[in-house]
């Protein structure tokens, strides 16, 4: 029997003249790309670069929606109401898909960001107009969600292909809910215990709490990071840890679709 | 023998709590709508709104994209790369595309905006990289262009489906090209001298320029206006006229694409 | 013994191509316009056209600093920290003076716009921002505050000059606070009426709460709308009754700095 | 006899979660800021932290005005009329005046950026318009110009005080002007030969050009650049050099406003 994951990270995330995280490295890593859309960070140009290199090494692509707020990079939560947002949403489906149809890609997953992937996790409303979006602009895109979040239940409920995500370097609380990182050791720096933590939600679908809980989650892709050298360091732990156990690193598509 | 013509305006063009236009008296004058996509004007709510209304009433859609500048309303030249404006507009393609999934609609065609489409106009390189864009998105989308211009050329070396556009309300110089808005007379305000117009092009492909000429020219939409008193006359006596001469407003897919 | 009041009202809210309100008009009717400064509204030339009109005619002007939400024209909350918000307002409060010094004239008086004004009514945080960006810039700047507000007591803790609004055309509950727009009967269309209840803000510095109950409050500005032609009838009326009761309508620099 | 000159450089040019330059480090080096105004870039936390930096070790600021488009970064010309371009440049400089005076710090100078001043430089209506701003806002800021350009006669005829610019690390051609980026050898790599080139522009006011003509130049300020290793290397190689050889940095209001 062979064991699966899909590893993902957020992409794209400059806009004009500037640069943000180490895309073209990052990609050797994964195999599923969060592209920004152009409301929290991403320009036309800069999402067609990333797209065209994800789809030449067979990365496959998704995208990663946020509030219309460049300066606030989509972490400052904006009260919208939920039809607004499902718009809002659709928009972004539909410019990525248009630049993505520009080198012959298709967009496979959905993955909201920043301020509002944790309202949508919280927020039954939220995570049911972007589920609706999906729905209507292509309702084979897989809803990357956290898992046992209101997104999983959105996309259960609107029969959506859903992906549940896990961290591998960030600490979860009792109730298998994420530490905020304002608090100190929320985020893991270790590549080993990084691995070690990847590694248990991969083969045992279980992370260790911080007070040293087993909590059973079904995870279907690890979310990464690249955007500090130690991050990127524990990214190519997680990753090489991950293959020398066996585990097949997947796209979104390969794993969920098929 | 029927004769059969197209009749389209600019829609969607407010922006948040801005209005603009005269959307919903327009659409019930008009067989076709160029919606805003967010660049110059336009944002996911306004977009929704006049596609949902279009979609009831049987009016076709088109991409209206434009440099992104909403202060100047797109009516302001901005110097882009044409792979930068190939890839605007592919994405501004994609955002409609998704906004009128929402409601069952396809775009099927695309018309340049203000200074974008003044200056593809008479610019090969960026008619051409609009046109790619279209290809790239959906190469059914129907490219409307000035009658003569670049954008025509390139349709054609692209094979892409072309309407040439004409403008009852607006005189001509005797090179065929339009009079300056700057200029006095350039905008006809006269019902009747416009409907006079419009039959002309309509029945004899044919403008008689200010200097007395006759240019052949065929025109397969007119572009109205809606956003003055004024002109919203014009664009009822323009399609009363036509009717009563026994012409056929049709949208454009009904027009290009049977 | 004179009785003195100021009337102010929000202005220069249009964005290039867009209009909004009736500032023309409405600034005949106020002593004290409220400009928006490009953030949720405005923009350079729209303010200086108000600006200069403002000038001509004698109305004071003050800054109308909000979120930076063209699309949301600063109704939708934003999450700052206080400091961002100090230097955006800050930063608004310096573009408007810059703006006033081509016409020759002051900015005398501050009041935040929409989702920032509630927040800072209530957030002590916010509100002392607020204060504090106005003490750097120019301390004689006149802070307007919803009577009874955080902001209201941060004037004071900054000893900033205050001056305390009231709403004639809003209803108030029978804590003093404004009833949401959205509960039927919060906007008093009814010109008399409004009139009636100007009228005891400045006599009697009272208010008589949706309730019944009568509620003390200094008020030295009253806010009135122009956007819809009701409410213009409105603002002329309360107008017009305060002069026939021989009220004088003064301009906030002449009520306060004096 | 002592020898001045002044160094400045571009600053600020981030936004938001968007880092660009080595603001800190090249704080060092030269006496004069050009800060970003939040046009082209900048927001005003990222303004006041470079302001308030600036005030401490005794650099001197100036407004950096660039059009309005985040997106191209202010190097896109964007077509304005002359007006728009007068209250867009005051706004930006009011802007700035206010986060300096969160700091306790003036606004002294300015220089328009990218596209806005190589327009400016060629053109005369935006090099006025420019200077009306700056005659407005505060006839005491220094308006700093490429010499001989349109600017510089600007600022003559409005009376404003001028500090004319040279570029260490730029070839100029045989009429003075600097050859465009895209020419190979356009930019001076070197430090030796940049701080050869300074040392001239100061010693001697003369640019040798790239056809190895002496050309007579009066520069009262440097330009360096430090967004990259090597351009940081050539700056403190130029400031070095001009130390050693007794010349005085000064600030821009040190050398020109005594």
């Amino acid at each position: 029997m062979s064991i699966n994951i899909n590893i993902n990270a957020d992409m794209a995330e400059g806009f004009g003249a500037y640069d943000i995280g180490n895309d073209f490295a990052l990609l050797d890593i994964i195999k599923s790309a969060n592209i920004a859309c152009g409301f929290h960070a991403g320009d036309p140009t800069i999402m067609h670069r990333v797209v065209k290199q994800a789809n030449q090494i067979g990365v496959s692509i998704g995208a990663h929606p946020g509030y219309n707020d460049l300066w606030g990079f989509g972490r400052r939560k904006i009260e919208m109401n939920p039809q607004d947002l499902e718009y809002a949403v659709a928009y972004q489906i539909g410019a990525l898909q248009a630049i993505a149809a520009t080198v012959g890609e298709k967009v496979t997953h959905l993955k909201p960001h920043g301020a509002l992937n944790n309202f949508a996790a919280v927020n039954e409303e939220a995570a049911l107009a972007i589920g609706r979006a999906i729905k209507a602009v292509d309702p084979d895109i897989i809803y990357v969600v956290l898992s046992g979040s209101e997104m999983e239940r959105a996309a259960e409920n609107l029969n959506l292909v859903v992906a549940c995500e896990g961290f591998p370097d960030r600490m979860y609380d009792d109730f298998g809910n994420l530490i905020s990182r304002s608090i100190l050791g929320a985020v893991i720096t270790d590549p080993l215990q990084a691995a070690e933590q990847a590694l248990r939600m991969v083969m045992d679908s279980e992370i260790i709490s911080l007070g040293g809980h087993k909590i059973k989650r079904k995870i279907d892709s690890l979310c990464i990071h690249g955007d500090e050298a130690s991050s990127f360091i524990v990214a190519s732990e997680v990753r090489d840890r991950l293959e020398t156990a066996g585990v097949n690193i997947l796209s979104l598509p390969e794993l969920l679709l098929n």
